[in-house]
């Protein structure tokens, strides 16, 4: 296999945007598309807290599978409302230029 | 603005190593840092809570800004236990090749 | 101080209906009603986040004093939509007669 | 059914301590104790989740069984960690006694 690299991402949105005509039986992102937002949401909750429960385990391959899992529903949450990857790093990149606490600061005053 | 593709992460990696000498006061990752693996795992929860709440409102601008939040906690967590994002692109790259209901399966079987 | 029992929760109940008249400045819960389902909604995510990782940590004292706090989050959810707890309290109730794996049946049926 | 009333969680309490000599196939709360504390509390994050998405959807019913839900995989949870849920009311009826804003302030300072 070649080194993980920039494209994994992008390869991901078009592999989630091809499910979208499919059958719910025939794939498993068909099969979450086909539950709706709530169904493809409650699935990024479940994994955000096994992320969670991995970090605190202190276990390493559990923590990379479950990140996994974490991005990989979050992806389908995007796909589901029409939003690709590069949107998001977009947004991460906006940040690169901007210090943390100033970062925070903006978030805190957003929120 | 070059077009933002994954080299985002392979930057946010460098910048999150680069926090690790930093002081609390002077940068909000050096903050979570200090607070532990604990720490930075509630903010994960938070983050994702966050993304379940925009992707229920509909909201798009908010379903990217909050899950980029998302990736950018589930990044430091990364980082706190020493790994890098290219090892989470290469269990998603992993699965690649993999149908869906396969996939699933494995998971299922692997929980 | 007379033994806790649910009639704290009746209590609670009182006092969370009583908040709703008041302003966000008087009263945390009533700052919590200002800010919405959503922002309460999103403490109640935050709250459950700190009870997995108080559970993890086998913190004896942070697991009740999260879990309170993730009951007392859920009440103002709850308060917030007009509901009292004896509602959910009947829902436990209902199940008590109910051996587990046949509840698990109706709830995945359900899902 | 008489109404439910200050002993339901009581009675919980006692259901799911006598669960903990049963074999795993013979009830789904002994089922959830052989997971351990992480199968647990994952079941606490899953529920929570759905807690948030019951309330985003403004469904009242599903919001009153999602908080039961949520309130029955807490007290498992407590349950497993030789905790009765009067001491989570004992935490709660402490601060029926502090204003809220105060409580919010002595829970900063604590976090």
């Amino acid at each position: 296999m070649s080194k993980p690299d920039t494209d994994i991402l992008a390869q991901l949105d078009q592999i989630l945007e091809s499910r979208k005509g499919q059958a719910a039986s025939k794939s498993y992102v068909a099969s979450l598309y086909a539950k709706g937002v709530e169904g493809i949401a409650k699935k990024v909750g479940e994994e955000a807290t096994e992320v969670v429960i991995a970090a605190m385990q202190g276990n390493r391959e559990e923590l990379i599978y479950e990140t996994a899992d974490l991005w990989f529903h979050s992806l389908i949450l995007l796909a589901n409302a029409g939003i690709r990857s590069d949107e998001v790093l977009a947004e991460l990149s906006r940040r690169l230029g901007v210090s943390g606490h100033a970062e925070k600061a903006a978030r805190t005053a957003k929120n």
